[in-house]
């Protein structure tokens, strides 16, 4: 009866009646079987919160075994407190410290010297998913995602039942703020514990001290600069791709920073920075043609001010002077006069199929903030033993994405 | 400077001095450099819509290639129609079908005979991303995110810019629906092209057809089902983990299906299925304590309703007998008699421990719903050559998950 060779040429829907089908409807014929109809389902469909998403697939967010966990929740803090830093100006110092915590649990503690966060904003970014500051832009970033390291508590919470905590600081003679916050996984929002709700403030004077030892806070004195401590489930291993590789390649990799690191075991690493500048500035720059999807293409058509589409080409792209944009309207069919407004799908899908085939320089570079050949093999040679050193920078193409 | 190696042992916090930092506050000493602050960069945060973030990161729902996208697609079309279909009692027929319509551009079209969906749902199953049934429940299933088909169309939308085609019919003598859908991804929201934001009715007489072909509607004449056509860029490749291979496994894996496909180069197969009885109805249970984490357990007490902590163990969990939740109460240390309210974050940590080391039945087998040996020999026999066929079916034990 089953035929898994080619029948015949020709439509699907000619295709020959279905052998074996239990009535004419299909339907089968035990009478005890419960019925789901169109009308049943549709009273079952409902909304489902990121979080209980994410929470039942947290191996998208790398948190798919024990000692994934403990690393990506070391990076995700690291890579926020590396971000906030350079984006304040400041030269990043940062304090790791994973102590263990009981069986097979570790609490993971890291702070910085970065410009801090104001008080209302604290809860959202550590007890919410899909929340921050370095989603939308077009600009070199670490994290980009704003769920890193409000995942990372959320990992910590289904496994050990403990909350995140943060104390942060905006600069001397402000407050500390400090909070004991949960993510609620049904709605995606922050719960705060402490404080009645309102988290605890910590005076800048004489008495920050004693408040802190009460309120049993870890916090390394520092002008500004943000500590988040997370303890979770997890698993602590030395080799290839442990939390030890990672901060050590970061120290490698950033040769500005200065990173104190005290393992589980107690041992303490301490990378001193090597450069006391910042890299440069990355800058946030327009895309480039080639690396845009269609879609994005109309989105841009859609929300662009200006009014022809020489207008728009020369102004929403990298590298597209007015010659080059005269040159994909001729390719696209489409008058460089016509009005962005009246570009309807047709249209934009020619002139996306233009914009590929349309020869335009590559990408300017100053969108990516390189380390720099000489600071690397800096690095490079008091991190590892060897006679000769070498570093390469390699020439610039698209992909998509920012 | 830069010392790798462990310089003492005792607390990060009172680590040396850094070495070269600029100032005292750590600040670079640059003048034209922009300068974050707390709140500037608190200015900036915000929420990032789930499409938005699912657009930009496709890989972590199976779209990181065009070859990948199809066989995704594909997948999640036909998985929704089995599991509808099973639902609703009704032995499945499904139609697949792939055309290429342009430059690595295909067009995928997945109809079933199925119980069809409620005009009012169609939109939001097939044009928001996070909306679903099956995600909420403790039942086997195929497709669980609420995520899978509303991705495809996303992917879709942003590739081709082509939008969602669905129509969809509830029974016989009932109107069909028929809906052409795009995502709003700021929003995670769909938007209806077509009938001025309303779909069109196609109405159950005689003129159906007449008005079908009017709005270009492709549609295999059954008294109920749901049609989805989805145009996506892709490459079509035969061959391992190919679109092909997918189906065919499915045919093999669910004899009770009847499968026609008609490929990409016009080539038809048509799988006739062997069983004329539905698979036994996986059943929704309670979850097994060895399978839960200790978060879990927390929202259980929580969203319990029993009185007594003998009573939740009893009721909440499978396997768990009056004699097996005595032992796990003594283990924990708790009064079987104490009352769920009251139960703190450290009880429930004892709680969860105790769970996990108690001896408890391993859990029933009839919330899965095996094929049976008979039937995927039977199934085996006809698709693949050979002279001996066995099946053999392993012992139950409990992971994490459902």
């Amino acid at each position: 009866m089953r035929e898994a060779a080619a029948v015949r040429a020709g439509q699907a829907g000619t295709a020959p009646p279905t052998a074996g089908a239990a009535g004419t409807n299909g339907r089968g014929d035990d009478p005890l079987r419960r019925r789901a109809t169109a009308q049943s389902m549709a009273a079952s469909q409902r909304d489902i919160s990121v979080s209980e998403f994410f929470a039942k697939n947290r191996h998208l967010l790398g948190f798919d075994n024990p000692r994934k966990a403990l690393l990506t929740t070391v990076k995700e803090a690291v890579d926020n407190a590396l971000d906030a830093c350079e984006e304040a100006g400041i030269l990043p110092e940062i304090w790791v410290q994973i102590r263990p915590s009981g069986e097979n649990r570790f609490q993971v503690a890291v702070q910085d010297n970065g410009p801090g966060i104001l008080k209302k904003t604290i809860p959202l970014i550590f007890g919410k998913l899909l929340y921050g500051s370095k989603f939308h832009r077009l600009r070199m970033s670490r994290g980009q995602q704003g769920i890193g390291i409000s995942a990372a508590g959320m990992y910590g919470l289904l496994t050990t039942g403990k909350p995140v905590k943060i104390v942060s600081k905006i600069g001397p003679g402000k407050p500390a703020h400090y909070y004991e916050i949960q993510i609620n996984t049904k709605r995606n929002e922050p719960e705060i514990l402490n404080g009645k709700g309102e988290g605890d403030e910590i005076p800048a004077n004489a008495r920050a001290r004693q408040v802190m030892e009460k309120l049993g806070i870890e916090w390394i004195e520092v002008d500004h600069g943000t500590r988040v401590t997370i303890e979770l489930e997890a698993r602590y291993q030395r080799g290839r791709a442990s939390v030890d590789e990672y901060l050590q390649q970061t120290a490698l990799a950033n040769p500005h920073v200065t990173l104190h690191y005290v393992d589980p075991e107690g041992h303490e690493k301490h990378y001193l920075r090597v450069a006391d500048v910042l890299p440069p500035e990355p800058k946030e720059i327009k895309p480039h043609p080639y690396g845009i999807e269609l879609g994005t293409l109309v989105a841009m058509l859609n929300e662009s001010r200006a009014g022809t589409l020489h207008q728009f080409l020369t102004t929403s792209f990298s590298r597209v002077s007015a010659a080059v944009a005269r040159r994909i309207c001729e390719a696209a069919k489409l008058s460089p006069r016509a009005s962005v407004r009246k570009i309807g799908r047709r249209e934009a899908d020619a002139l996306y199929q233009a914009l590929q085939n349309t020869r335009i320089p590559p990408p300017a570079t100053d969108c990516i903030s390189p380390i720099g050949e000489e600071l690397l093999l800096k690095g490079l040679r008091q991190l590892v033993p060897g006679e000769f050193y070498a570093a390469a920078t390699r020439p610039p193409a698209v992909y998509r994405g920012n």
